[in-house]
C-alpha cells in the first residue's frame, strides 16, 4: 500500500489532518502530496502534516506530471471514489497501471487511534448534551410544535446554533412516522402520550456522534432517558424489547468475535420476541469520520471485531401504520468489550 | 436520446416529479422505469410522473436484468453520474452497449419551462423574505455576534426555521474573511463601520434561489438593499464597481448573445476600473434543480443565450487581507433581456 491516490475528503484528513472540497492527494512511498486550487493552498499549508501542498487550476493533470516524473509503476485507487469520468481523464495517457482496491481508505480507519477515540467520546458528551437540552425544550415549549419546527430545534440544540456540524439531518418522527426508518418531518404535531423518535448526531473536530431515543410524550417530565414509561401497552411492549435487544448486544459483544455475531445477539432476541420480520435493517455500523464507516454489524458481515472497533448499535421495530421504536448508541470495544461511548 | 440511465437525484426528478436517494431511472423508448427499494415505493408510486415503479433490493442487476429482457442495443449514461465501481458493475456481462455522454441531464435542464420559472421565482422571492427578516435580527441583536453565530441566524430566517432547506450553507464574511470567496464562518465579531458580506439561497419543491449582497453595517439603519453608504472611501469605490459591473452585465445580457459575452460585460468592466486580477471567479452560473448547473457565465463558454435560460450574475473584487465585494442575483431571459427573478 505505498503507492495510491485519494479523492474523498475524510479519507485524506486521515492521512494529513487537513482537507477540503476540491483536492487530490497522492501518496507515493515516504511521499505525500496534496494538490489543491488557490482557494486552499495558504490553509493547507498551515494545518496539514507530512506533506508536500501543490496549487493547481487542474488537479488531475498535476497529479498526472508527479506520477510521470516519480515513473511511478502502479497506483492503487479506489472505484468508489472516482467518478467514470474522472477515472478516464486519469487513465489517459497515463503508463503507471492504476489497481482497484475497494474502499482501502475505510478498511484502513476501521481501528481507531487513541486520539480519535478521545474524539468521538468528546462528539458523544456533545451529542448527550444536545439532545438533553432538546428533552428541555420539548418540556417546555413542545406541545403541538410540529415535526418540522422540532427538526429545527433538534438542529438549533443539536449543534448549539451551529457552533458544530450536525452529523446527518436529524430524524424526527412521532408514533405513525417512527415506523419509517428514515423518517422525513412533516406537520404533524406533537401532543400528550404521543411516542417521539430521534436520530441525531454532531461532528466535534470532523468526527461524528450517533444516538437515537424513543420516548413517551409527557410534558411535565420530559427526557430522553434509557428508562421510558408509555401510557399505550403496545408502545411500553415494543420499547421493551428493543431496549433488552439493544443492551443485550452492547453486553454481549466481545472482541474476536464475528461482526454478524453481535448483531445475531439482537436479532435473535427480537425473533424470539415474534417481531423478527418488523426489524427491517442492520444491528449498527461503523462511525469515525464518516457517519458511516466500517464495521457493518450485519448478519452477514464476518469481519472480526477488535479492541478500538467504534460502531453502533441500535436494533428497532418498525409496525407500518402503527409506530416504530428504535433505539442507538455508539460504542468502543477495549478490553474485549462494548463501551457506550 | 431515447434510451438512457439516471442516478443523479435531480436528474431523475426532472424526468418523473420525483426523487430520493436510492433510486437508478431507465428511459428505454417510450417506457421509463424508477427502480427503488422498499423504503421509497409508496411515495413513489404516489408522486412520480409516467414510469413504473419497481422495488428491488439490487438496483444495478434490476436494470440490468430490464436491459437484457427489452434487448437494449445501446444505453446513454452520465460518466459524471456513475462511480467507476458502480460504472463496472453495470458493464459486467452486459451485452447493451454503453455509452458515454457527458452531463446530458443538465443540457437537457439549460432551458426551463414556464412551471420551472414559476418556483425559481417563488423560491427567489422566499430567498429575499429571507434576507430581510435577517437584515432585521442584524438590526436589533447583530452587535458582536460572531459570523458562526450569524450564520446560525442566516439559516433560521433563510429556512424559516427550516421550513425550506437551504440552497447550499449560507457564506456570513466581515471585512478580510469577505476577501476569499467561499470563506467560512469564524468568531470573528460583528462591528459597526464593518462591511459584512452574505450570500444565502433557499429550495422550494427543489428549485433553488442564490443571492448575495454585500452591507454596510450600520445597527441603526441595516439593510441588505443594493444602495449601500460605506464610512470606508475603499470599500465604497469597490463596492460601485462591482454594483456597477454587475448591473451592466445584467442590462446588457441579451438572448443570443454567447455566455462569454456576459461575462465579458463586467469583467472589461472591472478591468477598466483596475482590479481585473481581483476578479478571480467566473461571472456566473446557472440554476435550478441543482444550485450549480447550466450554462456557466464565463470566459470561455461560447453557448448561445436564450430565453428561459436562468442564471446568476454576481461579479466580486477579492483584496487579500483587506476585504472583497460581491453582488449577486439570479435572472431570467425573458424576451431576450435578463430579468431579476
Amino acid at each position: 500500500m505505498n503507492n495510491f491516490i485519494l479523492k474523498n475528503e475524510n479519507a485524506i484528513y486521515y492521512e494529513v489532518n487537513f482537507s477540503c472540497d476540491n483536492v487530490i492527494f497522492l501518496n507515493l512511498g515516504n511521499e505525500k502530496f496534496f494538490i489543491t486550487d488557490a482557494r486552499y493552498t495558504i490553509e493547507a499549508k498551515e494545518y496539514s502534516k507530512g506533506c508536500v501542498v501543490i496549487e493547481s487550476s487542474n488537479l488531475i493533470e498535476t497529479a498526472k506530471d508527479i506520477l510521470k516524473r516519480n515513473k511511478v509503476k502502479e497506483l492503487i485507487f479506489d472505484p468508489f471514489d472516482f467518478s467514470y469520468a474522472t477515472f478516464s481523464i486519469l487513465k489517459n495517457n497515463l503508463e503507471t497501471k492504476l489497481k482497484e482496491e475497494a474502499n482501502f481508505s475505510k478498511i484502513k480507519r476501521l481501528i481507531k487511534t487513541e486520539q480519535e477515540i478521545k474524539l468521538l467520546k468528546k462528539a458523544a458528551n456533545l451529542g448527550r448534551e444536545g439532545f438533553e437540552n432538546f428533552a428541555k425544550f420539548i418540556a417546555k415549549k413542545g406541545f403541538e410544535k410540529t415535526e418540522k419546527e422540532l427538526f429545527f430545534e433538534a438542529f438549533k440544540n443539536m449543534t448549539q446554533k451551529a457552533k458544530y456540524d450536525a452529523s446527518f439531518d436529524p430524524i424526527i418522527a412521532i408514533n405513525k412516522n417512527a415506523a419509517k426508518p428514515h423518517a422525513l418531518p412533516t406537520n404533524k404535531k406533537l401532543k400528550g402520550n404521543d411516542l417521539l423518535l430521534v436520530d441525531a448526531g454532531i461532528k466535534y473536530k470532523r468526527y461524528c456522534s450517533d444516538r437515537t431515543c424513543t420516548s413517551f410524550v409527557d410534558f411535565e417530565n420530559f427526557s430522553f432517558k434509557r428508562e421510558q414509561k408509555f401510557r399505550n401497552k403496545k408502545h411500553q411492549k415494543i420499547y421493551d424489547i428493543v431496549l433488552s435487544a439493544q443492551q443485550k448486544a452492547i453486553n454481549g459483544a466481545r472482541s474476536g468475535m464475528k461482526a454478524s455475531n453481535i448483531d445475531k445477539i439482537a436479532r435473535d432476541y427480537i425473533e424470539k420476541s415474534g417481531y423478527g420480520k418488523y426489524f427491517v435493517h442492520s444491528t449498527g455500523h461503523g462511525v469515525g469520520l464518516d457517519i458511516h464507516e466500517y464495521p457493518n454489524i450485519n448478519n452477514k458481515n464476518d469481519l472480526i471485531i477488535e479492541d478500538n472497533m467504534v460502531f453502533t448499535i441500535e436494533p428497532g421495530i418498525y409496525l407500518s401504520d402503527e409506530f416504530g421504536v428504535r433505539i442507538e448508541d455508539t460504542i468502543v470495544m477495549q478490553n474485549g468489550r462494548g463501551i457506550i461511548l
